[in-house]
């Protein structure tokens, strides 16, 4: 466990740290100081708070990775101090799952479960059907220094945690011309440098822009509920994220996301259940 | 509410019917008693279990509709008595999420959180790029009476439930002649006629053999982790399903589930974790 042997010296790593705070008879809980620089839409963003408890399941677990999670948005979190209590819910052998809420102010803003195991002790063979994303070389991409200087004034600021480099086929939405498909992808890496592991995961399915801004409608979509599936561990270097909507239907969409590694590996699928987009307040 | 007054004339309504039992300060508990009619593998199969936990939250919850389920799977569940407890984590105007349990013989099965709400009340705008299953007519699909008879002889409880005709280009395993794509889709129908509706819908999703009977993996294949999104009320009649798994890795694979109503809506939308297939025991 990284936590308390050493000081985190990337950025994602010192806004995920936890400080535990005291151990129940069922339950543990750690304190978590939620970054402003995570901040997108009307809250937290969400890929960064279902790190932050899976981070503390992980601390909690005598299971390193998270096979799958599940997050339930109860409201929006706000940057400041947050309690995340993890509880077993079934130990065994090769997994152990776990129920995990992190509380602001006396309320619960996510209440979550999840399923940890250890990716490396599991069968090593893969069949992937999936087609890998089709992106353009990273230099054609579209990073935050080529948006228009009206688009950065406004960007969110978890714009500024990662370096994504979006497909201009599927970025048309940032210009006015949205390209009619929900479906964005592009290049994605943690500030820092920061090599991609099953926590950096949690928040990279949550991490693009909505796909509904390639139909033209702008504007934070509150997520409801989001599950997450580690796949494999990530190998260092680029991800490539692949964002895409099926079923728009009564004021809700999914939101499906595959991470790819370097290596060419489908590595996670998100997928969530949201809001259509509202007006930015 | 249907329970409590007048009895259920079909069976998927009493066999997922509930007793009250007591409420608590924060909770309520529910008597459910599985029936082994839905046995599938080595327990009771997930969908039944959980439009049973559905159940116990529609009669709790302010909201009639499920609208984001999402169950872990503990331990496998047994025919028999269960008892399902259910707890408001926040009441809203809109939405309503709820924390659910099913226990037997004093231990957690399954722990899940839903979010209700209703789907009648919901913006009806639909925008759908997912293509509809391309299936043949149902009288050219192979229900359980085409099946060759050394098959129906080990057949599963489960398949006895609901009228399922799948499509012969995805049934290929049934005859020992796998398509070599993990893909499966056909008709289904619930016993008795009865109509689907949302708790059906959660059913539905894990309704289907697994995936992988068409990459010649047969055997069991224990749910991890079910997520179900009911994305509109269904119309009555005939329901079409597609199954279908795009990455198999580390001895575990996911099944997207799609449910598509007589209206040609897609009504449902379901995925889940599971293990690769094992030898039936």
């Amino acid at each position: 466990m990284p936590d308390g042997t050493a000081a985190p010296t990337a950025e994602f790593d010192r806004d995920i740290a936890l400080s535990p705070v005291s151990d129940r008879v069922d339950e543990r809980v750690h304190t978590a100081e939620l970054r402003p620089g995570w901040v997108v839409g009307g809250g937290v963003n969400g890929g960064y708070l279902l790190a932050t408890l899976g981070h503390a399941v992980r601390r909690s677990a005598a299971h390193p990775d998270p096979l799958t999670v599940s997050a339930y948005y109860l409201s929006a979190s706000r940057p400041g101090p947050a309690t995340v209590t993890t509880r077993p819910l079934r130990e065994g052998r090769g997994v152990s799952t776990w129920a995990v809420d992190l509380e602001q102010e006396g309320d619960v803003r996510i209440s979550a479960l999840a399923t940890y195991g250890d990716l490396d002790l599991l069968p090593d063979d893969v069949g992937t059907t999936a087609p890998e994303p089709d992106l353009p070389p990273l230099e054609e991409c579209w990073g935050m220094d080529q948006a228009p200087a009206e688009y950065r004034a406004f960007a969110p600021p978890l714009l500024s945690r990662f370096d994504l480099r979006l497909d201009p086929a599927t970025a048309g939405w940032a210009l006015g011309r949205p390209s009619g498909r929900p479906m964005i992808q592009g290049w994605f890496r943690l500030n820092d440098e920061r090599e991609p592991d099953p926590l950096a995961l949690l928040l990279a399915v949550d991490a693009m822009p909505p796909t509904l801004f390639e139909l033209g409608l702008m504007g934070w979509a509150p997520t409801l509920e989001l599950t997450a599936h580690v796949r494999a561990r990530p190998a260092p270097g680029w991800l490539r994220l692949r964002h895409e909507t099926r079923n728009l239907a009564r004021g809700m969409f999914e939101e499906d996301c595959e991470v790819w590694d370097s290596a060419g590996r489908l590595v996670a699928q998100g997928r969530q259940l949201a809001r259509q987009p509202r007006p930015a307040p």
